[in-house]
C-alpha cells in the first residue's frame, strides 16, 4: 500500500456566521471572522489517495487524473467564489473548513473510486492559512 | 546601509470591478475575479527599511517598532476586511495589489520617517498568492 | 471526526550535554550540539486537536482558543528562553526534541480537553530546524 | 513512542516508459514524462523513524547517524543520476516515485534496524515536485 | 512605477559538460553535474515586469497575460524536455542557469512589449534548486 | 551581468544586550532578545555574486566554489556557535544581524574577489527569522 498525494489550490472569500444568533454573539464568537463583508484566503488543498501501484505504470492512480478529477469536482465549484454563497453544497452549513473538507470528501471519494477502481481517498488536508488546517480520514 | 525587512500577513476579501464598464467588460477584463460574490486571498506584506545601523543598539531600526507601525496603521485596516466596502484609503479605487502597495507607501513612509528618524522605507511587497506579487520603491 | 492544526512559533537557545558523561564524550556523542556556550534555533510546533465539529460553529475547537492555550501554557515559558536553564519543566532532563514534545504534550492535553471538552490532543510535531523535527501522539 | 524525522534531497533525470508498450501508447498514458530524452526534478525525501527516547541522551536515534545513513545508503546512489539508466535497484522497474520509496524502504529500514536496534523506520515520504509526493509506510 | 511578478515552474534533464574538453576535465569541472545520462530539476522562474497602472485596471500588465506569455513562449518549450538536446534556442550553449536566464530574456522582454507596450521586463530570477538560483536584469 | 546566489544556514545562540546600558534599560530597548541566559535561531545567509557568464562553463563563478568558500569562511565560525562569545570578529560589537551581515561581508568581499577574479560580491541577505531579515550590498 502507497500513499500518493496532489496538491490543488483556490482563492475564496467567505465569513463565519450563525443566521440563529445575534450579530452581538457573532461577534463575540467568530470576532474579525464574522466581518458581514466577507474577508478570504488562498486555501490548499492536499488530496491522498491509496493503493497498490499497477505493475504496468508504477502508478497508485494517474496524478493528473487524480488533479483533473479534484479541478473539476471541487475548485472549479469554490475558486474565485464566495463560499456562502456561491458553493450550491455549502448552503446552510457554516463556511468553516471542518465543514469544507467534509464536503468536498463526499464529492470525491466515490469519484475517485469511479475513476481508479483499485485506489481510495484515503485523507484531505485543507490549508486556510499557513497556520491554521485541517484533516479528514472519511 | 544596511536595509531591514519584516513580513507581516493578512486575510480580505476583494474583487476586481469597474463601475465605469458593463458587466460584460468586466468579466472579459477580469475573468473569475470579478466576480459580484467577492473571493480572497492571505496576503504578506514585505517592509523594507534602510539607513545605518545605531552603534548603541546595532539597529538601522528597532524591527518590533516597525512591526508594531506596520499592524497598527495598515494590517488593522485590511485585515479580515472587504478592500473594496471597508477600507477608506481604497474607496473609489481599483482594488488591484498595485494600488494597494501605492497606498500604503502613503501611509508608511510618513510613519516610519516620524518614528525612527535616521531610517527609510525602501520597498513594499505584497503577496496577494504565493504565485503573484508586487513591489513599489516609492 | 476532523483534525485541526493550529501552527505557533518559538526562538531559544539550548545544549546537548550529559552531565554525568565527561567533556569528551559530551563532545563525541552530541558534536557541535555540546557547544559549551549554548547555540539555538527557530522552532515551529504544530498542535493536532480531533474531535467532530459543532453544528452551531463548524468548528471541533475555536482555533483562537487553541492558539491562545499553546501561547500561554508553552510558547511564552519557552520563547527567547535557555531550555536548559530558564524552563522548569526540562531542568533535570536532556533538552532534546524529543524530551521537549513529550513535556508540551503532558501540559496541553489537560489543558485542552478542559478548555475544550468535545476535543482531544492527538498530536504536537516539532520542527527545530526545517530539516529535522519529532512527533508525539501522546 | 516518539517519532522523528530528517529530510534529505537529490536530483535526478527519469522517464516514464514501459518497453512492452508502443511509443504512442506511452505517450498517451505518460503524456510530456514519456519524453525520450529524459526530464528531472529536486526530490525531497523525508525519513520518519519511531522508538522511545534514549535517557541518557534524550534521542530516539542520533539524527546524524540517520542522516549519514540515509546520503551513504540511498541519495549516493540517485543524487545528480538518471533513475532508469544508473540506479541498479531500479533496473527493469518503472521509474515511479511509489517504486522509488518501496526500494527506499527495502535498503532503509534494516541499515537503521541494525545501526539503531532500538529504533524502527516508519514511514519514507518523497516529493517529487511541491505538489506531488508519495508515502510508504513498508 | 510598480513592479509585478509571476512565478511559473517546469522539470527538465540537463548535464553541464563542455564538448571541447576531455571527460576528466569536465568531470574535474563540473563534477556530478557532467553525469553522460543527465540529471534534472524543478525549475521556479520568476518574471518581474515593471510601469505605471493603468488606472482603468488597476493593472501594470495583466498577470493571466504576463503568466499565458510566459508559458507560451518558455515554459512550453523546456517543460518535461532535456536542456541540451530538446530546446532549439540552447543548441550550442552550455546548459547553466546563467546562459538559460539570458536566452529566457532575449524571447520575453520584446513579447512582453509588444503585448503590454507601456510595461518593461524587469527581471528574470531563476531556481534550479532551492539553494541556488540566477537572476538577469537586461 | 548575470547575479548567481547560494544560500546557506547556521545555527547560533546570542543575545541583545549593551554593556554600556542598565539591565533596566537593555530590558527595555531589546525586551526578551536580552534574556540574560541566551536565546537562538536558524539563520539563512543568501550571498549573491555577479559578474559575466564564462563562455567555457556557463558559470559566472562556480557555485560548489562559492558554497565551499562561505562554508569555511563564515558558516564553520558562527554554526552551533554564541554570536556572543565565540565568534572573534563579533566580540565587542552588538551581535544584530545588521552588524553581522557587514562582518560577513568584510570577510566574504575580498575572498570572492581573490577566488574568482571576474565575479564580485553584490548582497548578503540574512534571515533571523522567516519574517525578519536584513540585507547589505557593501
Amino acid at each position: 500500500m502507497v500513499y500518493i498525494s496532489r496538491i490543488e489550490h483556490f482563492n475564496a472569500a467567505h465569513k463565519l456566521f450563525n443566521p440563529n444568533w445575534s450579530e452581538e454573539k457573532n461577534n463575540e464568537v467568530f470576532g474579525p471572522c464574522a466581518n458581514a463583508n466577507w474577508h478570504g484566503h488562498n486555501f490548499e488543498l492536499i488530496v491522498t489517495v491509496k493503493g497498490n501501484p499497477d505493475p504496468d505504470t508504477g502508478f497508485v492512480m494517474d496524478l493528473k487524473l487524480l488533479s483533473t478529477l479534484v479541478k473539476e469536482l471541487v475548485i472549479e465549484k469554490v475558486d474565485h467564489k464566495n463560499l456562502n454563497l456561491d458553493v450550491p453544497f455549502m448552503i446552510g452549513k457554516m463556511a468553516s473548513c471542518e465543514n469544507l473538507v467534509v464536503e468536498f470528501w463526499n464529492i470525491l471519494a466515490p469519484a475517485i473510486k469511479e475513476a481508479a477502481p483499485l485506489a481510495t481517498l484515503h485523507s484531505l488536508k485543507l490549508y486556510e492559512t499557513p497556520r491554521n488546517f485541517v484533516e479528514y480520514l472519511g
